[in-house]
């Protein structure tokens, strides 16, 4: 399958990286910034092109893994295209693509990519949405030759799997900032906690988070959680997000 | 070194056996509950005790692993021994130990204990407080015998430690249950998440975490933020959650 790619960040390179080691031909890779449509292309041997009239109109996949504010931008001026043009994101539904093209999808690697580490492909899910069948097996015979976790979603669906991927992601690593903040103040090493936070991602591999909780607020210890409202009293955010957090974890030890 | 253990949850039992594991003779395991004390003590070939005046007043070591609230009528109980005594807990200051005995301390594994996983202790850190620099050494050592991680630390530095961990740790893994509704509530499986939490935790092991932070609110994307809190009208503690968590992020964006 000739494959051309729209973007050159985290998401470009790893899922175009995993395509080419399975054998897709990444033929070309596009990004409004030359240098960095050279520097990815010559992963692939692909042709490097920052002009988006130099796409090759007779590729069968376009992979459009740019920002959300992009994705617009780009489908206003590129051309319709007869290949199955799909985009990467969480956020965006699939109907951007219904009135230019007929063939279309979403081909969402549901993973937090950074250039500090790389990861294997084989254990992200990747969320499908397609514009017909045939065109939905077509995406889940690429998305399973790189992955063993495939499965469709809709526009709803990835909408509140992103939601959640924010709480369960990107405010759980501000919470480490916290803590972080926190030791800092009193002369701790943030390396004290790293081996905590790992375990108590690991503990929910295996189990679901509400069977695993401990903390002072699950034991309703208020005499610990009253001390820890005292040291927090000239943090008004943090006294608010303690006090929020900690009423939610008290009721839902009521529950179970 | 003959040690007594008081108590028999998890910290007990985790503790015990990596002590015995190195050598250390475990003579008695009490707890209030018979059946918990002989439970834990046929794992260490001790004696079994759940009457507090069996303690054999002639031990090195003394182990409190109870929670926070025991401790306290626990040394109400017992008499005052010769051999170290310390206790296990993030929140209770030393000097809860003071006009009782004369060498005591605490021996503080830092670290979420749960039955579901058995984890090695070697990672874990463990933090020491003595009543005097003999004890203290003779803690260390005994640290040092299971663990990699051992460093001194004072009453006011634990304390923000485990209010560091009440972040890192049990609000994060309320995140991860906040996460896991709004997905059920979207017919989608938490086992979506997992690889994402798990990265999550892994990204921090090697970073620190303002350096990775990612998400729509580091991004300032705010098409994104606004239906994100749309979506989450109906339900007004995730929203002020959303809002705060977002706008502190927001906030770290322009500082760095």
């Amino acid at each position: 399958m000739k494959t051309v790619i729209l973007g050159s960040g985290n998401v470009a390179t790893i899922l175009g990286k995993a395509l080419s080691e399975v054998g897709y031909d990444i033929a070309q890779v596009w990004s409004r910034n030359k240098k960095h449509a050279e520097s990815l292309a010559t992963v692939f041997q692909a042709q490097p092109i920052d002009d988006l009239k130099q796409i090759d109109p007779t590729a069968d996949l376009y992979i459009i893994a740019v920002s959300d504010d992009g994705i617009q931008t780009l489908l206003s001026q590129i051309n319709p295209y007869k290949g199955i043009v799909v985009h990467t994101s969480g956020s965006t539904p699939m109907d951007i693509f219904k009135n230019k093209f007929s063939r279309y999808g979403v081909f969402y690697p549901f993973q937090t990519f950074s250039k500090e580490r790389e990861i294997s492909f084989k254990e992200i899910p990747i969320l499908l949405e397609s514009s017909d069948h045939k065109t939905l097996s077509v995406l889940k015979d690429i998305a399973s030759s790189i992955s063993t976790n495939v499965q469709e979603c809709s526009s709803d669906q990835r909408k509140a799997l992103h939601i959640a991927a924010v709480f369960a992601c990107n405010f759980t690593n501000h919470l480490y900032v916290i803590a972080k903040k926190l030791l800092e103040a009193h002369k701790l090493d943030f390396d004290l906690l790293r081996p905590l936070i790992a375990e108590t991602a690991l503990k929910v591999q295996e189990s679901n988070p509400e069977q695993v909780q401990t903390g002072p607020a699950i034991r309703k210890d208020f005499t610990i959680i009253d001390s820890h409202l005292e040291l927090l009293k000239e943090q008004p955010e943090l006294l608010t997000l303690y006090r929020l957090l900690s009423d939610r974890i008290i009721a839902s030890a009521s529950e179970n």
